[in-house]
């Protein structure tokens, strides 16, 4: 592909004058459209050394509104990106609605540069590869609007202009070894940049490459492709019907099939307060061990609990966390998103808060919002629920391919015991507070969220990101065995 | 004061079993009632070596609704925090409205550990004071609970925990060269503590010395403390009347020194689209080389422009950017605040966005929004703006002391210029999303904004950030002269 493109194109001065101001104004145009539109842009410069992929971010500075952009240079990860899995830092930068953020250079990196400096395994750029795709698709599942450019040189031309930027003392600095390296080995190199385009190309994310042996031409091009670009998301928007947002119908009994999941939970088991104490005591001296083994081998943990109102989540995570040191933890309880976060992809706000190396990130509540009360409430489409799991799975699985030990649990107890606590919060005086009335309304939509529960459980319990299922009616044995599983989770990581 | 400090204080098993359940369900409803009345808590512990903080915290960690703290281990900081003030990294983790954060170490290790061990210069100490004992004044005010605890043991007691310490395989690695050290120097350690406590004791923010000889003892007296300090907040709180937030009254001609700072701009002063285009090329030049020089030489820049609706901020602020390379420089916009940064002290969001080293930051509108619109429209208390001019001089000192270059610009046009502007704006339908009702509403206030600027410029324009009047009524003008001032002050920084 890359040795069809003709590097001889090129705009003559005249035409260029012509044509070039009203691009810009159309430019300027598109990102007010696109703002309106609420359409977040990411646009990745990626090309070879010395292509011009800073003087074309500068061009674009120029003509945009400076309130509305941000560039993202891609150096070296620093010491806090390089404690969590490689996208984090990429996630971070996303833009939000109406934004637009440049990435000079980006994650493509990774393909490009590492694993033409052997620093990439075969297997590790086949995971890299993986990853890409299925961020570039989350993306544009979600409704961000992707452009990728690739500035495309000769090895004569790349050769002549690092010749000239050695020349002034002005510009010598930005010489350096690794792009003569670079131009020395073009061919190589080409093949590989080849093989990588071709493989992160997708329908919904295609590359273009721009060929950049003038600049008037390459210009000309790049913004004629983001105008055109932004023109066909703002376009698609309006023509696309907004999602249909309905609340989950009553299901009916055809669709549980019985025994459910639920239906075999055991909630008779149960647990006295004097093994409980004596457990509790046990276990609280192993985890004290673990957490400071998991810091000390650079482990990072990940626990979600979810369940059922008033299950006890809050009195489960306290038995936890009481045996850990506070400075190697953080709870995360996870509410409605709020403004910002809402301007962003739904995975956005946990990437955020996902652990360091070596600390342990405890989510009350959690991504499964998406399949529980986002899905019954129909705050999200259908659409957007059933790509879910397999956003979750992926998530999860970067986590883990980083070495992150995942622990979910459900915790699960029956209508009745449910009906039983609410009364008795209801009627104490010290834990009113606990009881809200969006409590009542889930409860009468118990139904609904048992079969989004068990959707949940079936497509999202992976090897590496297990759910357990806390039998909760009794809340000493829900505690002991969630302290039990952690315990086992986190020796079988150190071992 | 530390010698008058009783090392002896115990408090009997007997006595501690029957008193602590107690304190332990009283902090656990302290801290429900502290959210309830949205207060933000910060705990400082500080104390010698081995003197308990770590299970001091632990012990709290376990009684709080894990949801509603965070611990902040201060280690040395980071390659991103040693590239700003050294009070950034503590702004950046307050706690907001109803949230508590432990510091484990904290500020206070600047004037402790870094002057024990002779890393701060005589005057460096002084200003660490004076930051510290600003810092937690614009906290205090700002309505946050702040809570200090410095734990107190004996060289004797000291050196018994040390030793202990080293026996066990199981602790060994927590003891340190540098705690021995300062055991062996504990008289020297403790004269300087006493200094320091002395210092940064304010009526306000007092320190709680805790006789920490005996864990029970301290632990007792550490959550009595914070129990009483979160009582009395809560009951401040309800007592004090809510501030009055009354718009500004209509200001009468007495309330004018005419002619005031404002009468005397020149705004006779234009420039014709020749030289304009001509300057405009050679500060463009300029300025993008010394955007290189400030890089090198790891200076912070801050620009700020405020002014009147429609004098032409963005245009000028586009004329900047333009001739800056974007990786260089971000341009922050700053509308209302979101709910988050509501729950913060109000300063919180411009502290989390200063510039790091080498970098400019470009805020349109910013912490001025504080005595200007909040302050004309009773956003905020008349309290709280006149206590602004003094708190904003603080910031920006703080950012100074760094090495930050500081250039704000007010962009001043006069009222019949605003109307012509607003009516071109309102008749071209390019430019009518550039006018909202907002805008309407402020020009009816004209006088009332006036006597804000005036007080602003005349209150917070100092020798390391002055203010520079723009006239505006020339667009062409403004920009020419933005430029150049720009250009200039990053010389003298540069020379």
């Amino acid at each position: 592909m890359l040795e069809l493109v003709d590097l001889n194109q090129r705009i003559s001065g005249e035409e260029y004058e012509k044509i070039f101001p009203d691009l810009e104004a159309q430019l300027a145009a598109c990102q007010r459209m696109a703002r309106q539109s609420g359409i977040p842009i990411a646009i990745v410069f990626e090309g070879w050394d010395a292509a011009g992929k800073g003087m074309m971010i500068n061009r674009l500075a120029q003509v945009l509104d400076p309130r509305g952009f941000r560039v993202y240079l891609t150096g070296d990860p620093s010491a806090e990106e390089q404690r969590r899995p490689w996208m984090w830092r990429f996630w971070k930068e996303l833009p939000g609605a109406g934004e637009i953020v440049m990435f000079d250079h980006s994650w493509y990196r990774r393909i490009f540069d590492d694993a033409a400096q052997g620093r990439l395994s075969r297997k590790e750029y086949q995971q890299a590869v993986h990853d890409i795709l299925e961020f570039e698709k989350q993306l544009a599942d979600s409704g961000l609007l992707l452009i990728k450019f690739w500035l495309h040189i000769s090895a004569k031309e790349q050769r002549r202009r690092l010749k000239r930027l050695e020349q002034s003392p002005a510009t010598r600095w930005k010489v350096t070894k690794s792009q003569w390296e670079q131009n020395r080995k073009y061919k190589k190199w080409q093949k590989l940049v080849e093989t990588a385009l071709q493989r992160t190309s997708s329908s919904q994310n295609p590359w273009t490459v721009v060929e950049a042996n003038q600049g008037k031409f390459a210009r000309v091009k790049v913004f004629r492709t983001i105008i055109s670009a932004i023109k066909e998301a703002c376009a698609r928007r309006e023509r696309e019907p907004a999602p249909s947002l309905t609340p989950m119908p009553e299901p009916d009994e055809s669709q549980f099939y019985r025994p459910t999941i639920l239906d075999r939970v055991d909630l008779t088991k149960s647990i006295g307060r004097e093994e409980y104490e004596r457990e509790l005591e046990v276990l609280h001296k192993k985890l004290y061990e673990l957490e400071h083994r998991c810091y000390l081998a650079k482990i990072p943990v990940v626990i979600v609990y979810e369940g059922w109102d008033a299950a006890g989540k809050g009195g489960t995570i306290k038995r936890l966390t009481r045996a850990l040191d506070p400075r190697g933890y953080e709870v995360v309880p996870v509410g409605p998103p709020t403004t910002e976060e809402k301007a962003h992809h739904y995975l956005w706000r946990f990437w955020r808060r996902i652990p360091k190396t070596g600390h342990i990130t405890i989510f009350d509540r959690s991504w499964y919002g998406r399949v529980l009360v986002e899905r019954v409430e129909g705050y999200c489409s259908q659409e957007e629920w059933e790509r879910a799991y397999r956003e979750i799975n992926e998530f999860e699985r970067q986590l883990a391919d980083f070495g992150t030990v995942i622990i979910k649990f459900w915790l699960h107890i029956d209508s009745d015991e449910q009906l039983r606590r609410f009364e008795r919060r209801q009627s104490d005086p010290q834990k009113q507070w606990k009881i809200t009335e969006g409590d009542w309304r889930n409860r009468a939509k118990r139904k609904h969220y048992e079969l989004a529960v068990i959707d949940m459980l079936q497509r999202t319990s992976t090897l590496y990101a297990p759910w357990t299922i806390l039998e909760a009616n009794c809340k000493l044995f829900a505690r002991i065995k969630s302290l039990r599983v952690v315990v086992e989770r986190l020796e079988a990581a150190t071992r």
